[in-house]
């Protein structure tokens, strides 16, 4: 038993991050003691230290080991040389969702403690941002754009936001948006069907498919 | 002098309310004690229990005297009746730029304080949204939607989540936008006019009209 200690003590490790950011997507990180995580990780407060030194530490791990994992899937994959801005879109869009769905806490922690003033993960996950291919893709687009190929009102600059409130910030407000909505709840392909939808047809000002519906219809007719 | 003391002291309240406001989307209503609210305006903290009473009335007067109007200022003139779903949008889009014109603590506050988990103004602005004429919104999206006048992949009670996230994430989160396109700040018009672009265009599907013609003009002569 004394042979392999390693696995285990990795996985006590790494539940005990889990726990953690559980924790801290919900309450936010200012709301959340040592002494809490060590209880609901069923552990001793000594553990957590030890596994983590101090609670700057364990922030640390919660950038590096997973909110910079998490921008790396989203934009390692982006050739913003070679790609169509469309598809680049709808690549970027499509690895958010498979990224909250494998990390369902992202929203709300990105909601609190990202984007808000204040937010406690704000200077560390800056630092992971891809600066230089963030700014690659607006060329990209502006590239585009400037051909003639592209929706005109567009502001290159702007769609990276767009993507990400689209995106993310349903998914971070979901409780509050489903009493707005009483009965609604929203999954993945229904999100990603509509932002998907606004997106492609927003930039590009193609013709969606409505504009087929009434052939459509009057196909039905005739067969 | 001693005739006319309400207006003075009407004033006193109101700057008095909109000192409190600035503070509370600067730095959080948590962060923020009377005797701060106070020293910001240059009174006495027992001014400001004369005028507010408490911390929750103070609270209150934001949330009836300012939050609530701004809601009914972008809401009021919905006809979901009658109105076209997409000028209907274009409505809603201009009247949140005014509102947000005038109201420039807004996003902040809205995000910190009303969106996130445990925001201290989050129920007391859920009273305040005008729930039917949202729900109604949405009911006049998907009747043009099933009639094939709109882009078929749009989720109708999703359609003003994405109107919010469009207008005022970027609003709310300017600062840091700003270090991520260091050297680019947007003004109102430039928002504005991505957001109707990609709204209009993303929910109707119909074609943009200055990218269209020389798209197709440059694929005819390489075809």
């Amino acid at each position: 038993m004394g042979r392999r200690p390693r696995p285990p003590d990795f996985d006590a490790r790494e539940h005990l991050l889990d726990v953690a950011i559980a924790l801290f997507s919900e309450r936010g990180i200012a709301n959340t003691t040592v002494a809490q995580i060590a209880a609901a990780s069923g552990v001793t407060s000594a553990m957590v230290h030890y596994w983590f030194q101090t609670r700057e530490k364990l922030l640390d791990a919660v950038v590096e080991e997973k909110l910079a994992v998490a921008f790396g899937a989203i934009w390692a994959p982006v050739d913003t040389e070679h790609g169509e801005p469309l598809a680049l879109t709808q690549g970027i869009v499509q690895r958010m969702f498979d990224v909250t769905e494998k990390m369902p806490w992202l929203p709300s922690l990105w909601l609190r403690e990202i984007i808000n003033e204040g937010g406690l993960l704000r200077e560390r996950a800056f630092r992971h941002i891809p600066l230089q291919k963030v700014a690659a893709f607006a060329q990209n687009i502006a590239r585009s754009r400037a051909s003639g190929e592209l929706n005109p009102q567009l502001e290159p600059l702007l769609v990276f936001n767009s993507i990400l409130a689209l995106v993310i910030l349903p998914q971070a407000t979901a409780k509050i948006w489903q009493r707005v909505n009483p009965g609604f709840s929203f999954d993945r392909a229904t999100l990603e069907r509509h932002v998907v939808g606004l997106l492609m047809h927003g930039m590009s000002g193609k013709p969606a498919q409505a504009a087929a519906a009434p052939a459509r219809r009057a196909k039905r007719k005739t067969s």
